[in-house]
């Protein structure tokens, strides 16, 4: 199939007017999407490869695939010969190796509706040296030949309750105008879907993991606009949108809109609550004339919008930037955030759970001495009738402590669920055929979340329910170590996630120890589980945003020792202003309060290693957590909990 | 005086062609120096301020100083009512101010000598909004008006040997002619006068604590010029430069050859013993003319390198970048890591004997309690009529103690010696007729170093002689966490030192306190105290070096409490390979070896508040102390350090 597919394309590139050279298929969707839809996993169709991050590019005699080192073993097997694997990092990157392969002026096709502004000038600039030109396919040829492409989802469209949203659509309308005209902006093209989603207060099931629609939104300093498919809308959506004044329009409708509005024409339809609440027809026309008061730039983010949108734009009229609205999200409001701490309370009950059944299963399965004593495995006690435990079984038990609970919308992103050396691939997906059994002898990581209504939750814990190597604990130890001294940190305002990295990393330094994935990341309140824009990473951010009060942010160090084993401890932690005994130059001082509860394993501590403050730590979060997740339990549960949680001395 | 100076320098700018609307008088010599010779203290002579870091801007009506808060109480003491203080980070930046309030089309002259192509380039930038012009006056106009000016100082030039420099002039010539080949470059114009002196393995006295000598330097593909007062070089440093084929010039031909330089003309005379052994001159001339293999740039360091020099040559045959010289000055030699580890032996000697000289005096003199008591002080046993003891006073005993050590050459900078609030001033500099006295109730902070013929030393020591307060220990306690936790770090290769940085602070950071300097710099081999490339800042380095094997670097944090008191802890450190039990990602990992031996004052420290790493590490390096320094001790001294050095429980 994938030798037609190719000859399919390589048919449509040298039909194409004009004839392509290459044809660029990238992973993302229209909006720039981490997690994307199955019709839009267009790299994935054409190359069979199915990771999350890659690039496609089909010359006339050749197929090429990139993709980072999380995913060299996994491309390799499932790339046929047809195929070469482009290993980042190690081979040239496709622009450099495109201008070095194909010849001078050579006509690179790419769906400009899948690459960012900021990837196409890249790649306009290295093109530039042998004059070769990006050329926008006239239609995307991969759908073309896809004929089995899944249809378009018409999933209803939610309101995000007040309750849950804690700032109403006028409010934050309000705020983004005020930045439009702090930015000399006459108005903002907004296609980051949880960006749509976050200022229209919306949710919906359109992407999997992700509460999204697939939508638009187009925001002047007078009209706001909704691009999405109508069906997905009832009426009772459609009554929220007029009396927001937000004009619905058909998803397809973006191009053309933008194009109006690149030369200021765009305006709302006379129906519309919101113009007929601002003024007659004439009198907005003359309203949108913004240019007169000195706004007259379209506010773009280079990192999100699509080159095709941008390309409608005079690009002398352009403010390109990062979106004002991906801080205005990390930046929850009190009740979002009392939201992702009860989702989080929850989220830890349904986590305890799973590690008290986990427990009894992996004894009486596999004679494991269990979660709290360190013995070797009774073999013998092995009973090989019982249906057996594997990655994915017990994740989906996981998965079924979390659906009880309230609020439950689903996963917030694949569960990794992975026993042993699986436990060494950092972005490990079991999957049924082909994934692992338990194993009493062997470390067991997992690394989930969940949407509720109120928040989405993502925490990591390691286990071991038999008798963990020295070397096992001690490297656990580290890790806690540098999870401890990272989440339990002060600092001054205008602190960067890039400086407090290193906390994270030097109880693992001292043994030539290290991670290669960065340490933190924003997550949204029901909305994406990774979002900016700040992050903890020793990678300096591209957008330097300092960490700021109500921001959330993971604290995930991990250690990966290839073919052995794996450790990783996540929680979530909200950034508050810290309690310091003084404020020296009057900077005012941060620290993090830990939103996510359940317990680290006594049994893989090696306590000699903790210092008295950790020790001391420790024993505070435990309480707090037999404390906070026990009206969530039942006797036997928080019986094993309360074990769990005894305090240590070092 | 000021006065007459200001009217004599406008008249000046009136007569000048074009005639200037504004002179700018910056700080720098002809070589960008940190500290200059007094000729060269322009600044200084027009202002009055005597601070070390500063710019005056002269207008037809306004004169202005700009300088950084560090000095903005002294600028304010020492500017008459004619200078307007500018303080920097409060008020526009210069050339913003320039822009803004001078006409269009104004010409700003500036002895272009004096400032470097980097800020040139910036101003030009600002100034173009308005048409505005950066004029290299005809002469340097202070020098035209300054009467009382210094004449020119013709110091002796001295062979560095190899003893000490550990690396023949033929070698450093070979190994940056590499460099230079490496960067299609023919040449390199060498303006600072350490990269000169550390080439050419040569030494001066032309600057206060920097051992330099003021001269230029052109290396090109097959020859080395140096530009200098002939009239320093004995017969055996001329037949020093003879043997390594540098050509010797004087120091105002540079301008001249940098022109011939960029027209690729510039030859050795036919005397010269490097043109003889490499070719005729005939054949010489065609060497030169290597652009012909594609090496056809000049290298010019732009933060470094004047503008006046920079202005003549081809601007697009300029290879703009930090000069190769600033690495491999920075990597210390074995010959000259072995010199440093032994000066700052005897140094550390010299503190110890200054303590010990200290703490009698206290006692007998004050009745304070001394180094080892924490008691009140005894009021009644001051001895009225007995010589006081003063900042300065002290400071100079300190410095005959250094002057006793073999290889001593004098200091290598300002010693800062500080009694309570003085110490809470970071760049504190006493003077003889107003600094303070001794106080056995007060912190006494000293941060001073000396040049050795083997190595140049920089250490920090705070003390109190009576009973300090709680807060005084908690402050000193956290600063010295903050000193151990940086100096006894380990860390990938790679690492910059913006990433060790926080390791300094964090410890302060959970009070609430911080302070506001960087925390480390490079220090040289019998050269200045201060250089780079690398550094450990919270400011991200211009110059992106990674901390590397064999450099040098200072661990110097501290907490300064404005009116009250200050703490600064600093011990020079030399990079090496950590001995870790892993090696992740076969990176190599990095630590530190303290080459600065002298006690940290156990009355200042809180116990309770180290850790046990903590405390291993203070008496393990305590017991080296004693160990190291007993050679350069007498019985009494010894006793006195034994003392010092008792091992801690926490």
């Amino acid at each position: 199939m994938a030798e037609e597919t190719l000859a399919a394309l390589r048919s449509l590139m040298a039909s194409h007017s004009p004839p392509l050279h290459a044809l660029v298929v990238p992973s993302q969707d229209y909006h720039q999407s981490e997690y994307v839809s199955a019709r839009d996993k267009r790299r994935e169709f054409v190359s069979g490869f199915t990771g999350s991050a890659g690039l496609a590019l089909i010359t006339m005699n050749e197929a090429l695939l990139w993709t980072d080192g999380r995913y060299f073993l996994q491309a390799a097997q499932q790339l046929s010969n047809q195929w070469k694997l482009m290993r980042m990092g190690e081979d040239p990157a496709v622009d450099i190796w495109m201008a070095d392969n194909l010849p001078k002026e050579a006509a690179i096709g790419v769906d400009t509706w899948c690459v960012s502004v900021e990837t196409a000038h890249k790649w306009e600039r290295v093109f530039a040296k042998k004059q070769q030109k990006l050329v926008q396919t006239t239609t995307n040829l991969v759908d073309e030949v896809w004929k089995s492409r899944p249809p378009a989802e018409v999933n209803p469209v939610m309101v995000h309750p007040l309750e849950f949203s804690g700032r109403c659509v006028a409010d934050k309308l309000k705020d983004l105008r005020e930045k439009l005209v702090q930015e000399k902006a006459r108005a903002i093209i907004i296609t980051g879907l949880d960006e749509v989603a976050w200022l229209y207060n919306i949710r919906g099931t359109d992407v999997s993991y992700c509460p999204v629609v697939h939508a638009f939104a187009v925001v002047t300093l007078v009209s706001a606009f909704l691009y999405v498919d109508n069906r997905k809308l009832s009426s009772e959506v459609t009554s929220f949108m007029e009396e927001n004044g937000i004009e619905v329009r058909d998803y397809g409708e973006v191009s053309k809109d933008v194009t109006l509005l690149a030369s200021d024409q765009l305006v709302h339809s006379s129906s519309s609550k919101g113009s007929q609440t601002s003024s007659s027809l004439g009198e907005e026309t003359k309203a949108n004339g913004s240019a007169d008061k000195g706004n007259d730039l379209i506010w773009v983010d280079p990192g999100q919008c699509c080159f095709a949108l941008y390309s409608k734009l005079n690009a002398e009229k352009v403010r390109r930037q990062q979106s004002p609205i991906a801080l205005a999200k990390a930046l929850k409001n009190p009740v979002e955030m009392e939201g992702l701490k009860k989702a989080h309370i929850r989220d830890g009950a349904a986590v305890v759970q799973y590690l008290v059944w986990l427990d009894k299963q992996m004894q009486e399965i596999y004679g494991a001495s269990g979660y709290f004593i360190e013995a070797e495995t009774t073999c013998q006690k092995k009973q090989p009738n019982v249906l057996k435990l594997t990655e994915v079984s017990v994740s989906d038990k996981l998965e079924e402590f979390r659906a009880s609970k309230e609020h439950f919308r689903g996963l917030s992103f694949p569960t990794i669920s992975s026993v042993g050396s699986n436990a060494a691939i950092i972005h490990y997906s079991p999957a049924v055929e082909t994934c692992a059994e338990l194993d009493p002898d062997c470390i067991y990581l997992f690394d989930s979340g969940a949407q509720y209504l109120d928040g989405t939750t993502d925490i990591t814990r390691t286990v071991h329910f038999g008798k963990p190597t020295q070397h096992e604990k001690a490297c656990y130890t580290a890790v806690l170590k540098g999870h401890i001294a990272l989440g339990n940190a002060r600092f001054p305002n205008g602190t960067n996630g890039n400086t407090l990295d290193i906390l994270a990393r030097t109880a693992l330094w001292r043994y030539g120890l290290d991670y290669r994935h960065g340490t933190g990341h924003g997550i949204g309140s029901y909305l994406n589980v990774h979002e900016g824009p700040h992050q903890i990473s020793f990678r300096p951010a591209a957008t330097n945003v300092p960490l700021q009060v109500s921001m959330t942010v993971t604290d995930e160090p991990g250690y990966y020792e290839d073919g052995n084993f794996g450790v990783r401890l996540e929680n979530v932690l909200i950034i508050k202003e810290a309690d310091t005994k003084f404020n020296f130059g009057e900077k005012g001082y941060l620290s993090f309060d830990h939103i996510t509860w359940a317990p680290y394993q006594r049994k893989l501590i090696d306590l000699s290693l903790l210092v008295p403050e950790e020790v001391e730590w420790l024993n505070d979060y435990h309480s707090k957590c037999k404390e906070i997740l026990a009206p969530y339990l039942n006797v036997a549960e928080m019986a094993w909990l309360s074990k769990a949680t005894e305090p240590v001395a070092a």
